[in-house]
């Protein structure tokens, strides 16, 4: 078995934390009984590219137990976990390549050797293991398809296609109602508050939070900063949304007035420049920036920084003094939030969308016709998964009758 | 001038609740305010089937100062205001038929006076008046197109339209954002909790509340009972619904275990046969039901009836007792709870959906070459209305400058 | 048997609406059930000043069951019920007097038929009842002792004893924590909002409305309205009660800053003067003035009827127009707006009031050695009324066992 | 300059650590830039023992800064932050004595050499120093007074003053509303939940949380884990905070039922054996179990680990295995899980407390003819630091007219 790890002996402590990660990822334990035994995946190699990190250390238990021979290399060198990945390679035995902090010439290697397998089903997590496969089509005789994880992936996947130069399937996970819904406001909406809270310390209670977007995101942040105490301002540049989040109970107003009341700011907009040095100007000394958006452009930090002076106050804190002596203070940098300050999405969040993963691969194992397209999860996926987390959850919700059926059946049909 | 009411004398008393209700419909003010001069409906005959309420009468008033010749029939006997329509008769000049409690001969009457007049535009609501132009077209010759408010009359002429049958455009207003979902989710989770109080007085805080449904009338409704203090219980059928109700805070589960621990049960399912016999059968004494689906088909009252003595203890509000001594409470014959036993929806609430029918009726006069078919709001004047309802309340927001509209459009494109 | 009321045919009517706030008056049917056997009051007369109502109809029925001769006369002629009077003596056999209107005259004959009877216990809503004995004591020869609703009462008998007047013992009901807590901050919490929907049937969501008072009725009041979807501004002259407030996620700022923001306003600060005709002036058009506190002092409604025209809109809603045509909106002339314009406290809330009550009376029937002071409700009988309220809706709580008595004591004493 | 600490050179880190812990203790900000000048506390030394963390450090430098002598020892080892000590020794000249994990023997070393500067004043957090002058009062020849921080100290102190063994007056801070308020509700509500976090990473939106003990850090928490999206189970021994929990919508029942639901289990009811073995065996395998009531002996540790096999998997949380597999997790070893997992109460909740404790060293100097007996907070320095924390976040409120007062105060009068 081939690997390139940074340290094998820190397997045992990998295999705790997995372990912890596995209580809470009740679809993957689900799937994982059911196709243990009839190993659907039998006679397959599968590579992926992903966060090596302890949730997917326990997609790839569930991928290699079902049947496949598992290879996978890192997503991006800063979020591989060593001792995962040294679990994954000892007690697994799982061909791993990537250690954390990997130069982006050993980022590629890695790459490669993945690769090099010749895998028949692809997982990837911003299409750079695809994408590769598309330079070099020299090892990819194989593939039968492949999914995509993240949004941006998906952006680029779907110009491969619209150009007609996709060569395989690739099957969207990220649209998955049990993906993106359930990542966006729950999964968010927690870890921003739960970034925010390690990086400070501040006392949330009686804050003033500007929350920028109400979109899926800005909704689970909002209501999580109401939950925690604070009073929450929205700022919007769609009248609908504006108008939902005033009947949720919330303030709404330009950026620019928002500016001048709030203690702490969350940018969630997936636009650009949405609080720049004009909005921070405005604010009160002490306030607080931070994004839970996507990359780190919502946060005009350049602006930020040639206006003012920066030291590092905390983990995950620096502070910018203007002249007149004002402190802004911004979270990791702008980027992520709950990524760069906490620990990402909680496992029970990952569950769903790796479950989603596990079975779009059976869904392309099965269907070998698929033509070279991008593909949404088949909805009777999307819906199983809801239906087993519930089970997992040890929920049970109620079934149509008969007669229900045919009820709604007839008015659906306005007959 | 004709018309046929009950009572002229009672224009003042319905001008006061008209112009009350106006008070709370900022859209239509601005509506009212912008097209009183150029007069967009000038030279047209407008013929309107719809509830005689204060609202109504409110959008009956903007069509006519904006240039068009009204002519209005009930579109329910039942819910008719003789005083509102006493008022716009008498002070608005406005052709009213409908008298409270008119016969169903009557009923058709009153119809058949607005389709005399051969409007050029109809606003219809449940399409008796749309479907009676279509049995007998001899007076349909002027007729550029109607607007249709509610979901069964949408399904009535999707199914003329379907089988080739509809003779002219029909704007489904029911399907704009600014109209279903604020109807449904503001609306009647509000009007439910009214409807409540008023036929009960009580005490809803430490009640356990079973909200069958949770679409957006039932997470209205679930979100204004945990509002007011119940701990509530969900019902789904539909597992990715059930488990975002999990992750609101809820308890989910089958309607038959709810049935034991619920004090007031709400059904929103637009299904048949929710609440039946044997989940009665199971409910403690004292227990109090309630429909704010559609129609009053959720809850068997005949299945109840056959097994129990009734008797009304308070205004809307019926007691049934089982042999055993248990007894069961059912609010306003089990028809919608907020209609039966409130004021149905706040104006704020119709001020939106009646500047859809508006605006509409606005947009078919304006593109005479729509084919016979049903049609969408159009996104724009969906927008419009959420743009004009925040400027109605003194609400701001922002727009995206030229940096973010550009970074947007990239995005999308995937470049 | 004798009695002075309005129409004894509507005994059935009344019958139904006393049953079914039984149904909600769990406290008192334990107690029925427990009292009706050995009879406490046996041989007592027992003499009632309370408003007649279907929750005092209830109490009277207990009262009567538990073996004591009863009289109630009105302790307000307004709200007296017809229909629960002629209940009560036609089926229950108590003797009433009270119509709903008395004049002031027919007022104070109630009081002295009550006298009359000369009573060995007192059962008092506002002290009018026990003031009359003090007035006139040739009838108060059997007066074992008394009990107070409410904090008025409460604190003209405060007076009375402090310059040695009070001539029995009396038990001001109150000071209980399972009266006043419940009563101020789950009752008066709903009932305000009943109040406001039945008289406006605006919509809350979205609302800016403005809780003058953070003591627990505001607390009740602010609870609910944000659980509607209002945006919530609390106004406060307490320090610490405005920094609780602030800390619970409201706004907190002047009430004359607040004027300016507001949509609706509602008092319960216990105070005069809160919102004068200063604070109007600033208020926009349409803004709704209520008050939850005591009396009708708290809005300054003889400075804005001296600035304005008024009419009224709707029941138990006025409105009240400036010279410069700017409108405000007042809510059952100032008074107190859940008994003005709703039904006051629902029967849950009553029952444990009048569970106090009742308990009261047998606490001093039992204790004839009592001076005549104001008696707090004995801790035990709060305690009491509690667990039997929580009994009566099904909840079972935990017990300290024999170790954690010993711990918490060994604590408290410091060893 | 005497002092004994880890590392100087670790000055500037705890620095910046310190500054930032001071942008949010508004109070002592304003206590600090008042009593600059003027100076109190010249020519007095104040010896004190507490936490060495960064909200003591600038306690510390205010209480310097008007004028005293400072001396500060460690009241526990294992709190002292190093770089806080070296930051206060080195910038501040202020003499410290404490090293994080300092052995028995230095700890009381070191409480000896605060002792020695024979102080006018003592601040203690746990009675440790006072407790150290009663001992031996070779060195209390100069004490005036005393101030004590926590609930513990206070007991000991009640005790000594109960047995007439006090030798000088103590003011016992944490009684004043400032502190326990905000400390129980707010401070330790959303610590708790940060603690849990931290620790675990679950998803909480969608668990059932069960809170032992609804007290005010009970409700802190049970409003933190529902505004988080938790379903909330209260189990309480008293029946009125039972009755009040249930009409705040959440579930109550005994614990041993909710130990058969909950998914995560926080004790905070001050007494022994909450969670025992009994309810241990009847949890689901996964459960977390957390302390936030106070030291150590609400969960059952003992009987756990005689019944189970331990393991560590993540910092903070230790695993339980029992002998049919099912899995225990336990949070902090079942201390303070907010102390022990998090980070404590936040600035802002501390800066409350520690303004108590600068005023109340203001006041036992100002009235030096106390008599040796444990105080209240007088109530105007309780009232005076809501108002000053009011201003340190901008939020202005309004003051009782004088016709408001007048009225206040006939009425409380009776008149």
């Amino acid at each position: 078995m081939d690997y390139a790890i940074r340290d094998i002996r820190l397997a045992d402590k990998g295999r705790e934390r997995v372990d912890w990660a596995f209580q809470h990822m009740q679809v993957l334990k689900i799937l994982r009984d059911r196709y243990e035994k009839n190993k659907p995946f039998k006679g397959l190699r599968i590579g992926c590219c992903l966060h090596i990190t302890t949730e997917t250390a326990n997609l790839m238990v569930n991928i290699k137990k079902a049947g496949a021979q598992v290879y996978l290399c890192a997503s991006n060198p800063l979020s591989t976990q060593d001792d995962v990945a040294a679990y994954l390679v000892k007690k697994e035995k799982i061909s791993v390549f990537g250690k954390h902090g990997d130069s982006r010439k050993s980022y590629y290697e890695n790459i490669k050797n993945v690769m090099k397998r010749k895998p028949h089903l692809i997982v990837d997590d911003g299409c750079d293991l695809i994408s590769s496969f598309h330079r070099d089509d020299s090892l990819a005789g194989n593939i039968i398809g492949a999914t995509e994880e993240t949004t941006t992936g998906v952006i680029r996947l779907r110009s491969l296609a619209k150009n007609g130069l996709l060569k395989f399937p690739v099957i969207a996970v990220n649209d998955a109602n049990t993906k993106h819904f359930f990542d966006n406001k729950y999964g968010t909406g927690q870890s921003t508050i739960d970034g925010i809270l390690r990086s400070t310390n501040i006392l949330v209670a009686g804050m003033t939070a500007v929350v920028s977007g109400y979109g899926w995101c800005g909704r689970g942040i909002a209501a999580r900063f109401r939950g925690m105490g604070a009073n929450v301002i929205i700022t919007e540049v769609d009248s609908l949304r504006a108008l939902e989040a005033v009947m949720d109970g919330y303030r709404v107003m330009p950026v620019s007035e928002a500016a001048e009341t709030g203690d702490v700011f969350i940018t969630s907009t997936g636009n650009t420049s949405v609080l720049t040095i004009n909005e921070m100007k405005k604010m009160k000394s002490g306030a607080i920036l931070g994004n839970a958006g996507h990359f780190n452009v919502e946060i005009d930090l350049a602006g930020l920084r040639s206006a003012s002076r920066k030291r590092k106050v905390r983990e995950c804190l620096d502070e910018y003094t203007f002249r007149n002596g004002k402190k802004i203070y911004v979270l990791g940098e702008g980027r992520l939030v709950n990524l760069a300050c906490a620990e990402g999405h909680p496992s029970s969040v990952m569950d769903m969308s790796f479950a989603n993963q596990f079975l779009a691969l059976k869904h392309l194992k099965e269907n070998r016709d698929m033509t070279p397209e991008v593909y949404r999860v088949p909805e009777d996926i999307d819906k199983k998964i809801a239906e087993l987390k519930l089970a997992g959850m040890g929920i049970r919700i109620d079934k149509l009758t008969a007669e229900q059926k045919k009820y709604v059946n007839s008015w659906d049909m306005g007959t």
